[in-house]
């Protein structure tokens, strides 16, 4: 039955850092992310771009966590309980973290990159290249996300 | 060992659709996201965005175009050789859809979005909202690109 369908997927690489903590969460961060060699070919022309986006697998959310479906943003419980699709939280269904990086440089199987914010370790999904398409004007997101950048600011 | 780790991942729910073919690639295309009852808390908050990123399973994609590492981007001979990972074709070793979507509405667990290029019936693995940190200023792609867009203007 279609509902009841399981996808299983194999990481095509592996995140380096050697950040900790929430320093993988700095957007000037470099790290790396080591492509199975197999897969190699699959990089070819890659370094036209500027920008990737990167997915990857939160493999260290756990079964209860998935099960969670509103959290408040940040932790901060000023802001409103908003559910796990409003909001980039690593608690989710399916914990799959998306984020968009510069491509500093490619050497081989390796992509250096800056602004992931993933562990080392993690497995890497995907890597899509960032073109113009993904670019939205006139963008609209909470009152409280904005709030979250003005405190950062204040900081 | 870590690099044979099988990662097993459930549908959010199903994308719903009149469109077939080539039309579900028109960007003023409205589809449904239909997700699971039981999964209806997370979507609270949701339209206070006006974009979403859809991640999607190409359930389509039979082993062997998993295995493809080059394409011509649109299958065109005349654009160069490039790795899967430089285009956004369907054919990569984990075949995962990401799309840019505008929110049209929201009514109970139906999201209806503008611009979802999915068929009816394929499976949502996520749905992430769209944020200032996700528009790249200064973006570069590749010259094969930009003369794709180039020709679909003469059209």
């Amino acid at each position: 039955m279609q509902h009841e369908q399981k996808i299983v997927l194999n990481p095509i690489g592996y995140v380096r850092t050697v950040a900790v903590g929430d320093k993988v969460k700095d957007k000037a961060l470099i790290s790396q992310i080591v492509v199975r060699d197999e897969l190699i070919d699959g990089l070819s022309g890659i370094f036209d771009y500027s920008h990737l986006f990167v997915l990857f697998y939160l493999n260290q959310i756990t079964d209860d966590q998935r099960r969670t479906l509103q959290v408040h943003p940040r932790g901060r419980m000023d802001l409103p309980l908003t559910g796990v699709f409003a909001v980039r939280t690593m608690l989710r269904p399916n914990p799959i973290g998306l984020t968009v990086v510069e491509l500093v440089s490619v050497e081989g199987n390796i992509l250096t990159v800056r602004g992931l914010d993933a562990f080392d370790g993690t497995p890497v999904l995907d890597v899509k290249p960032y073109d113009r398409w993904d670019i939205v004007e006139n963008l609209k997101v909470p009152s409280w996300w904005l709030k979250l950048q003005e405190d950062k600011k204040k900081l």
